[in-house]
């Protein structure tokens, strides 16, 4: 049998899984990093290809490598352009790859990596009409109309971490803007928002040094136990997040939502969104507001996974 | 020389011209109007359409007629869905229409049919990623992505009046959020917020009674005079724009943003919405924000005639 490597480039840390075409993981190992721009992030992926091929070698024979990094992608030509605003330097990711390796390289932006695992293994099967909303470390969607996944002038579309919803905590965010939906509802707003109102609130919650995230998990676990602060921050991150869904409703008219993301994994925020949700602006979401049946965590890998896949099969 | 004839049905009225294939408009007429369902508004459109022709007379023969209307519209087979959530009927309108004058007739949401006249005559000739967006008595966008403007699982897609940007006035929209741009920004807005913060601010401001809408015109020129209520109106507007346009670029990454409708027609609020805008969040869109060439009053009616060429030249 043959298989594919998935590669996700996280905030932290890089997940490496050798992957099935049913969309299998047959074995995956996890690597810490911390990566200063797109050269240095690219030569800690080798890295740790290399180390996972000598460390557990393959299940199988690996048929090509598809990769999901943070920010701007060009798909068709595997140019990585930019990481963040600040750091911006072109460059040849997927071909270095397939030149290191000797097998096809295949790279995405990471979200739209997921919404190609919705589409192969997932509700995106049976829609022409959806958006994939990932909410994990940062927020960002992949908005497919008519079929086709939106990818904008300058391959930054869905990049809706960064839209104002209506909810203010009164917290920046790192773009320069003021309550981004981001800086609320994700695992680093989670984090932000927790210091930034713990003056203000009772908590039993556990503030480890700035170097070390809050646990998503523990807020959820202390706010369905009623503490204050935990009970404000998940209050603000489902408002938050509701609005956003609502906003994007609007923009693209979807008949489902799908979610994806270590926030959303163990099924409680969504019950919280869910509440916020006004019948009006929701009434054309046929299919509503769902929890992706594929592994949130671990979607954007499969998706990785799947445009390896693709990639092969449309040569 | 062949005319098509431009038909839009805005809130209150109906707009009626005879237009050349370059866009030039040869003669117009506007009927008041008031209209309750889909079927009484087909009627009026009937009888304006008549009465226009009794009255004024054709300069010459036209080939088509073209319909901007409120709502859902599906454009291919000429079907009017709705025009407001609480009427709904779907109806052949195109059909009716071209049985009642013997003249071809197509149909598409009003600023889908705007979208057309920027593609047609304006800015959308050198963009395949821009975002159109009416700000009038309502605010709606229409978004082109790839070449491809976005309608949505259900006709719906760029109903983007209903975003909440993150202006806060405490006004409940009719769709019933609260503070929807629409509710802050359009001609409708401004008068519901003008009479909503009245109590708090001073005013040279003349308030008509509820039938009739508050001047955006005077609101705009109180402002730049100094007055405390206009000031506060044109500095939430104009705020709630920007945030509306950070949002939608975040959205789909376009590297134009064209502005039309009359409360952005006499140049005022543009540079106030500019002041407002980020750069970080701008920097892909590289022609700027644009307040539209062709008039931004009369794009809507431009964009109808402009459907009814499409749609004969497509045949």
């Amino acid at each position: 049998m043959n298989t594919f490597i998935g590669v996700v480039l996280e905030g932290t840390r890089i997940v490496i899984a050798e992957i099935t075409p049913e969309g299998n993981i047959m074995q995956s190992k996890t690597y810490l990093s911390a990566f200063f721009n797109q050269e240095s992030a690219l030569s800690m992926i080798v890295d740790s290809l290399h180390d996972f091929e000598s460390s557990q070698g393959w299940k199988e024979r690996p048929l090509a490598i598809g990769v999901g990094l943070i920010g701007r992608v060009d798909p068709v030509n595997g140019v990585w352009f930019h990481m963040d605003p600040d750091w911006s330097q072109a460059i040849n990711f997927a071909e270095a790859i397939s030149n290191e390796f000797h097998v096809p390289c295949f790279i995405d932006n990471d979200v739209k990596c997921g919404a190609n695992a919705v589409r192969k293994w997932g509700y995106g099967k049976n829609t022409q009409d959806f958006i994939y909303l990932y909410v994990g470390t940062g927020i960002a969607a992949s908005i497919v109309s008519n079929g086709v996944l939106l990818r904008g002038a300058n391959y930054n579309a869905g990049e809706v971490g960064h839209l104002r919803v209506g909810v203010q905590v009164g917290v920046r965010c790192p773009c320069g803007r003021m309550d981004c939906v981001e800086s609320i509802a994700s695992m680093m707003g989670i984090d932000r928002c927790a210091r930034f109102l713990r003056p203000y609130y009772e908590t039993r919650l556990h503030f480890p040094d700035k170097d070390t995230m809050i646990s998503a998990d523990e807020v959820f676990r202390l706010a369905r136990a009623g503490d204050p602060l935990c009970a404000k921050l998940v209050g603000n991150a489902s408002e938050a997040l509701a609005n956003l869904i609502m906003n994007l409703v609007r923009v693209s008219d979807p008949d489902t939502v799908i979610l994806g993301g270590e926030m959303v994994a163990d099924g409680f925020l969504i019950e919280e969104i869910r509440r916020h949700l006004q019948p009006v602006t929701m009434r054309f979401v046929t299919n509503g507001v769902v929890l992706t049946k594929l592994n949130p965590r671990l979607i954007n890998l499969l998706g990785a996974a799947s445009i390896a896949m693709d990639g092969v099969n449309s040569k």
